[in-house]
């Protein structure tokens, strides 16, 4: 009878483009939701083309072949809602983006510069977001970091704010209990001299926390007028071993990332990510120079891959109700696991 | 350009009705705002009637002066939004309510029995969300508890889970730290007699916990199939002053209120509000059972009467751009300060 959202709908009929880590995760999740029909999962490696989605998933078949081409299975299944989790970039997507759009498919993205696209790429934003208004399909780029921790909580704790002077947020993660590939995206084990030539050519840490100081700048009312990033490598001080390498003594243990969004000259945002074999205290913390001032803990922090699964998944019904747009993870209702 | 909310839009006409200590306070905050416009103030009293706001705020003059008439009110300034204060029960705001409803002029309102008006009042929810969808207003129950801690925080927390078995949360409030009627809403200094006979008559203790449980397990598909409350006096076990009264050894500190939401005959809900005289470690608490479990802190807690005004002026933009209906805390985005 009323507009709460306890209120159930139709199916969703979801698609899944990309089946690495996350994609894999988030078709696992979204077989498992009543609320969800997956009516196709797509994958480019052709290894994985042609295998039923459960065999990929350790499972009993799914019924799902995995598909080798987005756009046909766009046209094939004409799914709601598209989840993609193919690149850490916004120009690599935007050929998939664009479709969606322009076939009304509402997106949920892994992809971390999408969490703000017009950061970093005003006109490609300005063109998917036109595309997906004519379209009438909602884009949206989300996660646990980008599109949680560091950037929705922190717009969720001001709620009670009368006004915020400034937000600092710090998630610190102990890179040793997470899988090899973020372990390799850290730097675990190589040289200093390596992490500087790789950090000089973009190719280490992590993407998306300048997107998220913007965010909550903007989101704020900030603006905001420059975000500034940097990025060191965190040293061993002692040999370490994880269940996937080892960190010798003096070598790159991971990374330290840090962003700051400016406004009338004055840091508003500061946020300090900590991704390392052996960090101790893993969690995140909110703290909001406020009135009222509010301080947030995460008690040993938010889970990177499965959470993100269980949020690309979990956002799939808020973008399926939204106005058609690109949009982002603080201008819609909190996304959580409905049956 | 973008969908984005930092996009500001024309200055929101607001009115504020009721300017009890939380209406006198959203008042304040909302003169501050420069992206809302307060047209009116409006209170039954008539030692405030004809005075200017500014006297009230122990401001200069804020060109208001206090006037008695509501409904007079809203079709003389023609607000975008009415900021209503002015009871906890739904029965006696309906007047109020459709007269909005009617006028299209969205509403956001500390009534805790709104924040899930057809718990208890099914039959008034169903004919306020007619009016307000016939009329064109979004109507909106919020505040610090109910409206955040206790429901809209613990189900921004599952975003991050692929499923939740069960909700704890926990608020602990030093009563000697908040004002004179809030200390006596605990009961704080009577007899336990005293307190059974004001529970038995329902003039003791606070409003919404059962709505706070309802939403939750609500906005996570669990229905709920029952809700069940119960209420306590804290006794003291010394002497102990605040700024405003004096408790006894023996005599009532304060109240324990807690709430259970069930579905299947399971607990999915608990929530344990504390508010009390002398109350150790006051903050809040919020565990889910659940894939990852989430564990989140507000250190210190959120102080109620600052943060609520805070709150309801930050919900006004949301409000205003939300669909019309009859709506909650999580089916709109997460509102914040913005300037």
């Amino acid at each position: 009878l009323l507009a709460f959202s306890g209120v159930q709908g139709a199916r969703i009929r979801t698609v899944v483009v990309g089946l690495g880590p996350i994609g894999l995760a988030a078709a696992r999740f979204a077989l498992e939701r009543p609320s969800l029909d997956l009516v196709a999962a797509v994958d480019l490696d052709p290894a994985r083309q042609g295998r039923d989605l459960g065999e990929l998933l350790d499972w009993p078949p799914a019924g799902l072949l995995v598909e080798p081409d987005a756009e046909a299975a766009l046209a094939r299944h004409q799914p709601d809602v598209a989840i993609l989790c193919t690149a850490s970039q916004l120009p690599p997507m935007m050929p998939l983006l664009l479709a969606c759009a322009r076939a009304g498919v509402d997106v949920v993205s892994s992809c971390e510069e999408l969490l703000l696209p017009d950061l970093r790429h005003p006109d490609l934003a300005a063109e998917l977001d036109a595309a997906a208004r004519a379209g009438g399909a909602t884009i949206l780029g989300t996660g646990v970091n980008p599109g949680f921790v560091l950037d929705f909580l922190p717009v969720a704790a001001s709620g009670v704010c009368r006004e915020v002077r400034s937000v600092r947020a710090r998630r610190v993660v102990d890179a040793a209990t997470r899988r090899l590939p973020l372990q390799r995206k850290v730097g675990a084990g190589i040289t200093g001299e390596e992490f500087a030539a790789r950090a000089a050519a973009g190719t280490i840490g992590h993407v998306g926390i300048r997107e998220s100081a913007a965010l909550v700048a903007r989101a704020l009312g900030w603006g905001p007028e420059a975000v500034e990033e940097d990025l060191e490598p965190v040293i061993a001080d002692r040999r370490m071993e994880t269940e996937h390498l080892v960190v010798e003594a003096g070598r790159v243990a991971g990374i330290r990332n840090r962003a700051r969004a400016l406004a009338s000259d004055l840091v508003v945002v500061e946020l300090d990510l900590a991704m390392y074999v052996g960090a101790p205290d893993p969690g995140d913390e909110i703290d909001l120079d406020a009135d009222p001032p509010v301080s947030l803990r995460l008690q040993g922090g938010v889970p990177g891959d499965r959470a993100t699964a269980a949020i690309l998944v979990n956002s799939v019904r808020q973008v399926a109700a939204a106005p058609p747009g690109v949009t982002t993870v603080v201008d819609l209702p909190p996304p959580r696991p409905m049956r």
